[in-house]
């Protein structure tokens, strides 16, 4: 495989051409940004923490069955996917009330819900995606009805294999970020990235936080709470 | 009918017992406003002009087989209405993109919707109002699914007489907010008022604002506005 130009640089990644029109090249990027990028700054290693925590779960999905983007793992900061047109929705599902939805509802952050909530963000960075419901997705022709209930349907099947995967190494999966993407037959497929970047991952006993909160909420060192997954991620595989 | 004692203050209305239990006697304010309560006046005779507009309304679809709590108009600024424990939800329904929605998605105002959208938002001053989805409706028990589904439809079937009688005074409906509430029975009945506090009214010929828009975003008058919405309407019914 070769990689060839650079299509597109993101917040997190870069993403190359390659010599196979449908597989692209993906580099993990060093950068953290939050906030819809007001606060940024380079954490040394957190590219390739977070390449082999999302090649190890992406992996781990494939073997229960649920299917995404990820081919191979390529080096330490480099992964091959399928290429696919985004879908431009943040599915976001919610284990237990943290972030954005706890102050949004006025609830306490760690109240357990019955029940795991999906909800639907608009990728928009100017927008600063927002929330939106079922009928701005229509509105917006961002995803047919069909789809929203497969994007749904998909994002709950991905959380139940998660919760016992992260249940099995202690961390309590309080919400997470998925985004899906349309391959040339225009079937939806898990797409982007699973890491502590898009997921909150809370330890069990001490709630101690493994995820992107210690540096939007500067509370401790990001690439040894990214470590931590990787290290009982990899010890339990 | 007796008016007893000051049960409430909002910010448009004052709300008193009387001597029947299951019966308000409600005075219209002459206060105005916007963002939150963030900005404030007082504008003399918004009062008159929004209960004799809301009581022409609640009669209208009254005729039309829409039940609201209004029961009658007692004077220029005092109305009679049915107690309700009112649903925590604005439920707000949308014909043409217009204020939050047009921000939120990024759409120009005045862009018609082919269907009508219907929003909720939950009702909390503090949390400043936000849109909910139906699955924040369920864990906040704000409504049950059902009454979900019939706030929905009672929704449409408001808009549905609205829009007619609007036109026939050749006036756009933009958008509206309703509140409804649940009577001892626990049935739900539409409540509040329906005003240009709550309505989007444009001039279908040249788009002049005659709702609250004036004084949000210092377009005119704001009871020169209101008054002509009363004029129209008195001189078609």
């Amino acid at each position: 495989m070769e990689k060839q130009q650079l299509l597109y640089e993101g917040k997190a990644k870069k993403i190359y051409q390659t010599n196979e029109a449908n597989i692209l090249w993906i580099e993990y990027k060093d950068e953290a940004t939050a906030f819809n990028g007001e606060k940024k700054d380079t954490l040394a290693g957190k590219g390739r923490l977070n390449n082999e925590i999302s090649s190890l779960i992406f992996t781990q999905l494939k073997d229960k069955g649920i299917e995404s983007h990820f081919v191979e793992r390529l080096s330490e900061t480099e992964q091959l996917v399928q290429k696919v047109e985004i879908v431009p929705l943040e599915v976001v599902v919610r284990n237990i009330v943290a972030g954005s939805m706890a102050k949004r509802l006025g609830m306490e952050e760690g109240t357990p819900l019955s029940k795991p909530i999906v909800e639907f963000y608009y990728k928009d960075d100017d927008l600063g995606d927002p929330l939106i419901t079922e009928a701005h997705i229509e509105l917006l022709e961002a995803a047919s009805d069909e789809e929203v209930a497969q994007l749904r349907e998909m994002a709950l099947a991905v959380n139940e294999h998660l919760l016992a995967l992260f249940s099995e190494i202690n961390i309590r999966l309080v919400d997470f970020k998925l985004e899906f993407g349309r391959t040339v037959n225009g079937e939806l497929l898990l797409a982007d990235e699973i890491s502590p970047d898009t997921c909150r991952l809370w330890d069990k006993d001490t709630n101690e936080r493994f995820d992107k909160d210690l540096f939007r909420r500067n509370l401790g060192n990001l690439q040894e709470g990214y470590a931590e997954i990787l290290a009982r991620l990899t010890q339990h595989s």
